[in-house]
């Protein structure tokens, strides 16, 4: 592979395996500070190739050519979570830094991992059980109540690999593929939440970590659609369990770099985990205009072991709303319209074409005035993708 | 030259001609905007050329390769100001959308335009004149006084092509270089200014325009090392009329894009015009971090005549100081100090190699505390350069 450019004065090359958005809006950050980011990019026009002089193209589930990748780099990190553990496992022979490491990573890859070691370390956890057979299915329904939600432990995202059984049969499928797949399903009981919080952190090899302020999230589909920085109307006691909840965890499984821990708030006011993302998150892209350091350049530093930047958000209120991909396949036109009526919105696309209900930009607007702000981030989501028409 | 990449949805290419650092720092807004920026880059290694997948290597002075740039562009901006006029009338007859438009930039191109053009409008200016001879210095001398401020009327940058002349000997050299070129020589009085400021503003080809609160600038020998935004202890009024002076060259000049109008304030507060620049502008560093809207971002918006974003500052103090190369060249290893020191400082650096005195990067923070804002920026920008040790 060609060796990447990188800028005199001992610069250093952090590669990132996978061309998504995650990637792409690091490039804001890494041209700033001076850094050179790689990117080892599913196609040509994957949406961080297309802001990165180097992204050669490669399947992160090739060995040799993630070998062949790293080589050019000072660490690696990722912008998902879906390199195969023997992949990883050459690059640790290899003496590549890896950030996190595969041994964090792997409680983001798998949630019975995840949930194994989040109990064990006390962590609150919903009840859970791995399940590979319809009388294991029958016996937790029996333990927690029906619905139970159905996890597959690898590979899901936005909602996929989620399913709320109300009976047994409903799971008929999804058990025989796991049979044939030889992994068990994640049953966890389905919980009566409020609401949707998310703690983001980062945390360095050194072991220094910073939080943001806690968010609630609203999904819709199984997909985040909003998030509000502060979570409104959490009490203070609240935001400091929450995050204390999400510093233990990134200490527990010694994450390095940005990590997410979503959350269910129940009716008193306690928390559960639900998902985590050992990445920048969706549940943080407010924090690129809302916070002294955003997610992208705390990424940065963490894996790169520089300290970690503040966290202070710079207004009282960030609202992020996420673009989904609907009617239009022509963005750059509703632009026009958006900046007019909206001198102070951030949009960010991600240069990916619209497919519906892909996640293809978000906008973010802050200030003083909840409900104004949620209008204005709506309705500049909703006239981007195509849903209203002023 | 190969086709830069645009991202679906009726992106646009924005071609900058320059690959230096005001090129470079459009990287962040255009991947947030879905924008794609090509430059036509001095070399390989160019600041901007490290950043943007498109940065073909190439003269800005040799017209057939510029013409081969502009083909792939739908619209052209600059980094710089020394595209040849032969050059840029190429690309009007070729039918490029050149923002600012070469009418308007030869008032940043040549001082001699822009003092004419400015005292035909009734701008504030100091007396001036062209000389070519050793009796205009005189004459001219004899009306305003020794020193006199001669200028090369086309190329200065950070007080290159500056003279302050104490006598008309001290212009001999000057002098006979300038006949060499067949030009004159611009002759000001020395103005006993109290400080500089500088109005920040763009134009879009549509006429609209927004300015960013009038900014103090501090020059050492020459070179910017310092802005505070907004300038501090200026009255509501004389921040109007500064502003108003600013509006009124861009409309005067019309110019599209970023302008920056580098003023004196006199003992009396009044303003007279020093300096012109039609680019994004080192007085508007501050904005990428201290305002809702950058002077990048902007420059962008302006230059596809979409409409301009709030330049409203978010918070009430911003620092900026210039990153002159000095004694360090491996630059990356401050950079633990840097930001274990100060979580909130925001570097900011260019991918240049160290000389002397060279803008290699700057740094911006943001607060309530003005005098702790320029100890912090001061010592970041003095640290990273190796003036001081801790």
């Amino acid at each position: 592979m060609l060796t990447p450019h990188r800028a005199p004065g001992g610069f250093p090359v952090v590669g990132i395996i996978g061309g998504g958005q995650l990637a792409r809006m690091c490039a804001g950050p890494a041209a700033e500070l001076g850094l050179t980011v790689s990117v080892l990019a599913e196609d040509t026009h994957s949406s961080a190739a297309l802001v990165f002089p180097s992204s050669p193209v490669g399947e992160h589930t090739d060995v040799e050519t993630v070998r062949d990748f790293a080589r050019e780099c000072d660490v690696v990190t990722f912008d998902h979570e879906h390199v195969p553990a023997h992949v990883l496992q050459a690059l640790v022979d290899d003496g590549v830094i890896l950030h996190p490491a595969p041994a964090a990573l792997r409680h983001a890859q798998d949630k019975i991992v995840m949930r194994e070691a989040l109990t064990a370390a006390g962590m609150p956890c919903p009840r859970w059980t791995a399940a590979s057979t319809v009388e294991e299915v029958t016996a937790f329904a029996e333990e927690v109540g029906w619905p139970v939600v159905a996890k597959t432990p690898r590979g899901g995202y936005d909602g996929k690999g989620v399913l709320v059984a109300d009976r047994v049969e409903d799971l008929d499928d999804w058990l025989a593929t796991a049979a044939g797949r030889g992994e068990p399903l994640l049953l966890e009981e389905a919980v009566p939440f409020v609401r949707e919080l998310a703690v983001l952190l980062a945390r360095s090899p050194s072991g220094q970590a910073a939080a943001w302020p806690v968010v609630e999230t609203v999904q819709t589909d199984g997909i985040c659609t909003e998030v509000i920085a502060p979570a409104p109307g959490l009490s203070e006691e609240a935001a400091r369990t929450a995050t204390l909840v999400g510093l233990d965890i990134a200490a527990t499984v010694d994450v390095t770099g940005v990590m997410a821990v979503e959350l269910f708030e129940l009716a008193d006011g306690s928390v559960l985990v639900n998902e985590l993302a050992m990445r920048p998150h969706n549940s943080g892209h407010w924090s690129m205009d809302g916070a002294v350091t955003g997610q992208f350049e705390q990424h940065l530093r963490a894996v790169l072991d520089l300290p970690l930047g503040s966290p202070r958000p710079r207004a009282p209120w960030t609202v992020m709303a996420n673009v989904l991909g609907g009617e239009h396949t022509d963005l750059y036109p509703t632009y026009r319209h958006l900046m007019a009526r909206d001198p102070e919105l951030k949009v960010h696309l991600y240069g990916k074409g619209v497919r519906p209900g892909r996640k293809i930009g978000h906008v973010n607007v802050c200030g003083d005035d909840l409900a104004g702000l949620r209008e204005r981030a709506q309705h500049a989501a909703d006239y981007i993708r195509g849903v209203i028409s002023q």
